[in-house]
């Protein structure tokens, strides 16, 4: 999906909204643990819930990964039933020497049709190229992630003594990709330091997660985030797929997902 | 394994040679190609050849991901076959919040038997945290990386005008575990810095990947990396499962396994 394609989305929909897909078998609800395949079960009726009031969906590979051969299957299936319309996003945080990072590109954007995958700076230029070399596909580099570990490395200032990590970060990379190729994460637990942010990288997309559970406020967000077109794509995971674990938790995520849309549709 | 049991296997072999399991279909024999589990055959014909004189084997998980499930199903079968007297590394440079970290260290050290994994720091210590926990199980921090992107971040200097980032990320990881249960990776190319590394963290094990095609020199990181429980891991992956694409290519690889043990033996 293209930059164009994702805008014209997020107009239609009055949202930019992301639905984490972070199933974990432990916290679905206990009827749908004898169905033979019960995380795509639950995907599926997560996905026929929400997708009217989000624009993309984001598989954290992680709770995938761990079920073996069958999660892989299940993440499979889960990522062929989004629509077609919907920036998928394979939430991985991959990055490795050149040769080997061109076999993590291949893998979620040939082996899997994933528009985007979330990529670690750590290791540098050659880790990050090979996933930007695919036209129409997206590469997320880690910026300001929203949990407590950011401050151990990403907010430490730099020989300046005025930048910090996560900027020096974002200004580097952002010189290997354009707006049309590259995006960040950049957690929204620290929505003030959106408005800097903004001032080192104005026209690209951001993926914000961080939104309901880990506190993070979507007003503010949208404050200090918008730009021209829209350039945000705010990520709820476990506020909408697990709130509620009845029989109708599909219900309850879809009006859950409703209610970030129409806020969502105040801010645009 | 435990550190008293790795470094038995370092003595008992004379051996600190880390063997890389980095298959791609694209370059084996061309005989295998046409084998119904291709990958795996490759990587039994190396370890057979290969494990009188290596004490570790590492896989790195892109080149199998990249293949679907097939290529999960091939990584798990290698796995499988690794003698258990062998240290199992699964080369995966993980990393994210806590809770996700969480799932990645189930899938390898619970999913699936590793020893280890090496995870990336960026995300700081909650991301590093859950590997942590498992007792026998070591988790290998990123420090300083062999490839040229490593110039871009981790060589930079912090607000002192003198600690490099990989420095403060030796420091800071290591008061999260202890040289039982943490590694750290430190590449070959940069030889010359062991030393000042070796200052930083004396007692842990590094494993250091770049020897061979990525050229750095084993007897450089022998004479400066090596402490009194040897304290290194030298993987070589190219050199040796490559080292020949004739039919003979598991004897070629066995041969070229024996030269680096051999050598690692005088330093020894």
């Amino acid at each position: 999906m293209n930059r164009k394609e994702l805008v014209n989305e997020i107009s239609t929909k009055e949202s930019f909204l992301c639905v984490g897909l972070d199933t974990d078998i432990s916290k679905i609800p206990t009827h749908l643990h004898n169905h033979p395949d019960a995380i795509f079960e639950f995907n599926r009726a997560i996905i026929d819930a929400t997708k009217d009031y989000c624009v993309s969906y984001k598989i954290n590979t992680a709770f995938y990964e761990s079920m073996g051969m069958k999660g892989w299957e299940a993440m499979e299936k889960t990522l062929y039933y989004i629509p077609s319309t919907h920036f998928k996003i394979a939430d991985a945080k991959r990055g490795d020497i050149g040769n080997t990072s061109a076999q993590y590109a291949k893998t979620f954007f040939e082996v899997l049709p994933f528009d985007a995958v979330t990529v670690a700076p750590y290791m540098g230029e050659d880790s990050v190229k090979p996933f930007l070399e695919y036209e129409n596909k997206w590469t997320i580099v880690l910026g300001l992630t929203s949990n407590i570990g950011a401050n151990d490395f990403q907010q430490k200032k730099l020989a300046d003594g005025k930048t910090h990590l996560y900027e020096k970060v974002l200004s580097t990379v952002a010189e290997w990709g354009t707006p049309n190729n590259l995006m960040f994460v950049i957690g929204a637990t620290k929505a003030k330091d959106l408005a800097d942010i903004r001032k080192i990288i104005p026209n690209h997309f951001l993926l914000v997660p961080g939104v309901g559970v880990q506190g993070g406020s979507l007003k503010e967000v949208a404050e200090y985030g918008l730009n021209t077109d829209c350039g945000l794509l705010v990520n709820a995971s476990r506020a909408i797929i697990y709130a509620d674990s009845s029989n109708d938790f599909a219900v309850t995520a879809g009006k859950v997902a409703k209610e970030y849309q129409i806020e969502m549709a105040e801010y645009l």
